[in-house]
């Protein structure tokens, strides 16, 4: 079995929001599992020293115009979330809670909470906008409360996105295929390419 | 006549380089003349607070892979320059120079310029480099060199990047489409959807 495409995304990143819309179906094109890994932008700007998109003065205002343009181009629903940009921490959280006993759960958790906050303008930027989201999907509300909370699930989180770093990532999305490292949504055919060729 | 395509470039950007080499083909095929627009990053990296890619933490290794990468794709000949960054203002000055007697020769200079900083590591930061570049071209060491110091040389040079900070240019390259801003060379797939469909 090839090996599987890690796909590093912040739930607060635009750009990620598309890519996640469109990854499954790359990896089931070519065969390829798609390992999911939500990351904390906040806390990798501190070492890049990058901020937000959308806070950069002339580039700001073009990167709101290229996310929509981009989500009609693909097809994909997208309303700029009001507030934005907002917190991935507790998201994060309740995904490496729940992927340790439900992965598969854990991948479409993190679909609904993309769609709420990009399609719907709904809330995930805090504990209950992520439990009200999780409960619809069938978790439970005091189990992933508790989780939530969880000093072990925190270190969790932290440790993912230090292995992160570790890996080079300092952007959402970033697509890693047999090693190589792709960022930005509009990398996906570069990464078809690659899964095709085996590289260039 | 449809209405020409804008191309805002810095001559020490690697992604403006790689478009450089592609744009007058994508011209050509949809029947678009391109304008040539040399503009400072450094003066407007001022405004913006945004700084040179390969200086940031992490991130700058990726992109020196992906400007290698993305070249490779596109069969361009690509070296990293040394130095790098570098000033492009003697370049822009050349440019805006000759424009103004020749604008087919300063598109002929432009090309010639980012080939021998990008193809050849040949130092075009300098006003004697770009001399000497342009001297290759047919152009009269003695009038460039004058033309390099003229006053008149400078404030037109300024009020280029004035203008394009006006139009909203804030990275290199920028492709503007009967208005459409396009930013990255990685979107001249989306310049010519939007050339053949007029907008999604």
């Amino acid at each position: 079995m090839a090996e599987p495409i890690q796909f590093y995304f912040d739930f607060s990143s635009p750009y990620g929001y598309i890519a996640s819309q469109l990854i499954d179906a790359v990896g089931a094109k070519h065969g390829r599992a798609i390992v999911w890994r939500p990351i904390l932008l906040g806390a990798i700007f501190k070492i890049t020293g990058m901020q937000p998109l959308t806070e950069i003065p002339i580039k700001g205002e073009y990167m709101k115009r290229d996310f929509a343009r981009s989500a009609r181009l693909h097809g994909i629903p997208f309303r700029m979330p009001d507030p934005f940009p907002f917190s991935g921490v507790a998201a994060n959280r309740a995904f490496y809670w729940l992927e340790a006993s439900d992965p598969v759960k854990a991948h479409d958790l993190a679909n609904a909470l993309y769609r709420a906050a990009f399609a719907r303008n709904q809330e995930i930027g805090s504990v209950d906008g992520v439990i009200q989201i999780a409960t619809q999907l069938g978790v439970d509300a005091d189990a992933i409360g508790a989780g939530l909370q969880s000093a072990e699930v925190k270190d969790r989180t932290r440790a993912a996105n230090d292995a992160a770093v570790a890996a080079g990532i300092f952007g959402s999305p970033t697509f890693v295929v047999d090693g190589e490292p792709f960022w930005g949504a509009d990398r996906l055919d570069q990464v078809e390419k690659w899964l095709v060729s085996g590289g260039w």
